[in-house]
């Protein structure tokens, strides 16, 4: 086991940097803390590139670390973990983990595909949604906000190691379905668009919801197969974005 | 229409406890803030108690208030309004609402009891997605959050004024949709509950969400006619209320 002591290790350094969206789509990783989120990975088969743990750590979980069999295992000192870590109290125990690239996924069954959603919020919420409705993956696409931040990785109690999630244009995305013959819903009322609930429950989709105020850009409303809405039954000017995702997933899956 | 210059006049000093929950439950009424929401309140024929408004209000909206007839106007200073605000720019009209009581409605149709939820964020968007979805009314079971402050208010969008939130006991409330043989919906994973879609749409229920993380107390599941779930179909743990309540008011409702 490697030991580092000092947070001016360049290693240290350089995992600092994960905690800024542009550094951690570059290097395709991110950081997740705390020895719950680390076990939910591992039981997920999630590799971790780095584990970095405390002495204290150490004596809590080493004989799980042991029996995991993980590699690249770092001591780190008390001062190091408080550099890396954004929790008020540090666990001891935090990990690197890389981020799903397109190779490495088949875009097959079903999708949601998040178009500018603006709300790290609710972006959380209709991932752990869309893992409680048994979809097959999340593709987030440019504007959308980002979820490797500590913040919403907790937010999303582990939902993220149950199914892939890809970051990449949509309108590509879109793209790669459609040659596979794989049906694209858009979502937004207009005179062509179809009630959810017209649609069948069905294997391989994928559903696109939009940014909280605009929608779904037009762009890809005119790319998609059809074009589902959810009536308004009563007064509401509109239903919140995680929610009508909820409702749509829900009908759709099987 | 009567003037207050003075912030230490006693309606004034009577009407700022309007932001303690305390004094809204013991005076049956609440503030709402902005020209939007009073708007909408008259909109939806919601009776005013008093309008506040200032100079400058009145230049903007003194018309409108003139056309709808609107009594018990005050012209306040901008020290007594900024003393009312809690918004850091007050837009110089507010006005005193009173909360719903059991008296002024009907317990028919379908409706949402919420039992001891305890996020206000949560609260105001199941009452939109009620909203949404046309369900009748909302009751609010001891416990809930207090939705009845400015800052909730607003996430409403006015949805509080499309359909009756009344604050009672739920046990009470649910031995009144009993004796009219309204059917009484929990919500929990046990082995003796229905699968949600399995209950066929229609207009007269009442439906029960419970805590975040207790779900519906056990003496309230005791007393529903059924106790319905939704499937985990994937991996996530749980749904959060919210869309768990989306799905199911989407589906029951007629």
């Amino acid at each position: 086991m490697n030991e580092i002591l000092s947070v001016k290790n360049t290693r240290i350094k350089e995992l600092k940097k994960l905690h800024k969206k542009k550094y951690r789509e570059e290097s395709h990783s991110y950081l997740i803390e705390g020895f719950h989120l680390i076990e939910e990975a591992v039981k997920n088969k999630q590799t971790l590139k780095q584990v970095y743990i405390t002495q204290r750590g150490l004596q809590q979980w080493g004989s799980w670390i042991e029996e995991q069999q993980l590699a690249n295992i770092f001591l780190v000192s008390d001062e190091v973990m408080n550099s890396l870590s954004d929790l008020p109290t540090p666990q001891g125990i935090l990990a690197v983990v890389p981020i799903t690239q397109l190779e490495n996924v088949q875009l097959k069954g079903s999708w949601l595909l998040l178009d500018n959603v603006q709300d790290p919020g609710n972006v959380g919420t209709m991932i752990r949604t869309a893992d409680a409705a048994g979809l097959t993956g999340i593709i987030l696409g440019e504007g959308t906000a980002d979820i490797y931040s500590t913040k919403v990785m907790r937010s999303m109690q582990g939902s993220n190691f149950h199914l892939p999630i890809l970051s990449m244009n949509l309108k590509e995305a879109v793209q790669l379905f459609k040659e596979q013959r794989i049906p694209v819903y858009g979502t937004e009322l207009n005179e062509f668009a179809v009630v959810y609930n017209k649609i069948e429950p069905q294997k391989d989709f994928a559903l696109i919801m939009g940014n909280e105020g605009q929608g779904v850009s037009k762009e890809l409303l005119a790319l998609a197969d059809k074009n589902l809405y959810i009536p308004i039954k009563g007064q509401a000017e509109s239903l919140n974005v995680g929610i009508a995702a909820g409702i749509l997933m829900y009908h759709l899956t099987v």
